[in-house]
């Protein structure tokens, strides 16, 4: 096989076979296929797309390329839920204790990460002694007794996904449905996945910024994870604003265990209310999702879900009393108040500026080797459909930095104020199966 | 300037501007730019194609990428002939003697080359004696005398062409239209010429098979040539099968010089005449094509243009009494009929086919190392349109080797039989100004 032919082909439009997928893949982790074929061969995927056995092919192929997570032992099927990413989504932080409430195993492996704010693993750093180097068989004891576990990333997974991502970041061949589609479905393979829900995102906060381009993706996405036996279903979720009230790393954190009480933003609630239901369903705990709904709520309402994300906490050896006393959490030095530039209803948020302001605050890494200063980031008083008079606050900066003019400035210029009131949008644009 | 976002422009159908082509160009000739980019570049070059302007840009920047002959000691204008290359043509030799003959300059750089045969220089080798190296002021100073020079290609002329077109042939990019125009293009720039007149074939032995591509392919090298402000035409030819009768070192010299003489087959006579009046009209030696049509066959009768094709060999060292007598030229030990297979008509030729088999045979080389057989080739009986009965011999192979079995099936193959006579084709297709 020559790669030339194998480009020459995907480029003229016609289907590349399951054995050239897995001789590109194979040979060009093993570093067998220079990086100027394979991106020449990702550019003609760029504009020929792919089928979707094409995808389901790269996807399996890019899993095996590595480790792949042996979670056979344990009991029920592990359910796994992906974001594609947005503004104050804490719904990952959430999900975990909900869905374990219901005796539906979670074990969920995450990263640090880059962003406007940390991953997973640099939230629940908050509770001071949290672990999450666990060994494979700590982890698996731990999601067979609690429910749920979470560990950091380890070992050497879809080494293939890794490099072909990295030469796709510098050769604008990021912004390929297909080539996303299996880099997002190969890491959730390998790590062992039994079924997944997909929050698909869409809007100024969003990597598909178009409603239409999500749901392609989420679409793509769902057909390669059913097509090699693995039980998908997306959901199209709004970023046109950020979710619920707080970004930051304490301040989500806060937000999380407010919403596993009860006492969470509508959005926050609603959201993760949504994707545990559908968890629970392909996890086999309940036969609907409108079932399933009625019995996350019982678990919120009697005390269950806050429990498991205590138990879940001190099982990794981290204090869980910041459960009870948010207080604990870490705190910033200042709360600066972010005034309104005039007045009017707030018809659009532009997230993502909101998010770049996070990170500016310190909330988020640009490059690997960044601190985090976990006390600091947003918190939105107004958000699209208030009305606000000129002056009001309309967000408060949580901060450890004096000068904070520029950032907001920057708040503000994420909001358009307008005399029409907005009309309402769903959260929820659509579920995919 | 950062080339991810060169490669996402272009991606996205955007010209790039004249800076962004020049810094893509000097930085991937001082090897600032991996290949991985510049292939992802040439990809989505491929689909999305280039302006006028982008061609144009690109092939002055990579004529200025090396050395850049300066010819302006030659007086008069310096025509230069292309041809995208076909089975059999021997035109570039018989149109330098021929141009020179009417006291238009000819200052020709020259290759070996790959292919079915060896290129210009190994062709003029058969003339014992004859040097290609000589020094530039040599050079010039023989053009200027006789109207006639050729040299071997020294220095490093478009180092950057050199480079991006031996990554284009491992990453199926070869096949873009602007990025073969500004590849030719740069070449002839760079080597000094004042006025271009391109042979672009079109046909089962061209590189061009399509018609339209063939057009559009001269069509954009004609408009680069103007637009940087060097007189530029192109003539689209037919290269369904071998120009002439011979194919193969000695044999084309041979036939070159009997087109010379007035003496040779009909096609070459008329593609020579058509392509060396336009070199004339461009070079100022006549006002239009018809009057340098007559010219040219007034020299062609007098004997002008076979003396300057002996002034012209003797200069450069060569011994020309092969001129007056052919036979002196290397012969091949044997000349083996190939019958035809079948009665009819010769409806069709795989000229790629037959050029293929003179390789084989030893006239051509498929690396630079292979060593030419300058008495072996291809002498073709029957062309189109000719009717042939089972048996008789439609071509002679002029071969070295014993055994030519698969050599004579190989031939045989390439000519397609029919009872129906084919409609007479023309030799030229266009004129493209």
């Amino acid at each position: 096989m020559r790669m030339v032919d194998i480009i020459e082909k995907k480029r003229d439009g016609h289907p590349l076979t399951e054995e050239e997928i897995r001789w590109f893949t194979t040979e060009y982790s093993a570093g067998n296929i220079p990086d100027y074929q394979a991106s020449a061969l990702a550019m003609a995927i760029y504009f020929q797309g792919m089928t979707d056995e094409e995808a389901g092919a790269l996807t399996l192929e890019m899993a095996k390329s590595g480790d792949q997570l042996d979670l056979s032992a344990i009991t029920g099927t592990k359910v796994d839920k992906h974001s594609t990413g947005g503004v104050g989504d804490k719904t990952t932080f959430i999900l975990g204790p909900l869905v374990a409430a219901l005796d539906v195993p979670v074990a969920k492996m995450s990263g640090r990460g880059l962003g406007h704010t940390g991953g997973t693993i640099d939230k629940l750093e908050a509770f001071t002694g949290f672990e999450t180097e666990i060994s494979q068989e700590q982890f698996i004891e731990l999601v067979n007794k609690n429910k749920l576990a979470l560990a950091g990333q380890s070992g050497n997974l879809t080494p293939a996904d890794k490099k072909l991502y990295a030469l796709r970041d510098v050769t604008a061949t990021v912004d390929s449905i297909p080539l996303i589609a299996s880099s997002v479905m190969s890491k959730k393979i390998a790590a062992g996945s039994d079924a997944i829900v997909l929050d698909v995102k869409t809007g100024s906060g969003a990597f598909m910024t178009d409603e239409d381009d999500a749901r392609a993706l989420a679409k793509a996405m769902v057909d390669i994870g059913n097509s090699i036996g693995r039980d998908t279903m997306a959901v199209i979720s709004d970023m046109n604003q950020p979710l619920g009230r707080m970004i930051g790393n304490a301040l989500e954190v806060k937000e999380a265990v407010e919403t596993l009480k009860g006492e969470g933003p509508a959005d926050v609630h609603e959201l993760s209310l949504t994707l545990a239901a559908h968890m629970v369903v392909l996890g086999g705990g309940a036969a609907s999702a409108e079932e399933a709904r009625d019995l996350l709520e019982k678990a919120i309402q009697d005390g269950s879900a806050i429990e498991a994300m205590k138990t879940f906490i001190a099982a990794q050896g981290g204090d869980p009393s910041a459960v009870d006393d948010p207080e604990l959490l870490a705190t910033a030095k200042d709360r600066v108040a972010v005034p309104a530039p005039s007045s009017g209803y707030v018809t659009e948020m532009h997230a993502a500026q909101i998010g770049q302001a996070a990170m500016l605050l310190g909330a988020g890494r640009a490059t690997l080797d960044d601190e985090i200063d976990h006390a600091v980031g947003i918190e939105l008083e107004a958000k699209i459909g208030h009305y606000v008079h000129e002056g009001d606050t309309i967000a408060w900066l949580h901060a450890n930095k004096d000068d904070t003019t520029a950032i907001r400035t920057m708040v503000q210029e994420a909001y358009t104020f307008s005399d029409q009131q907005p009309d309402a949008r769903p959260l929820i644009f659509d579920t995919i199966h």
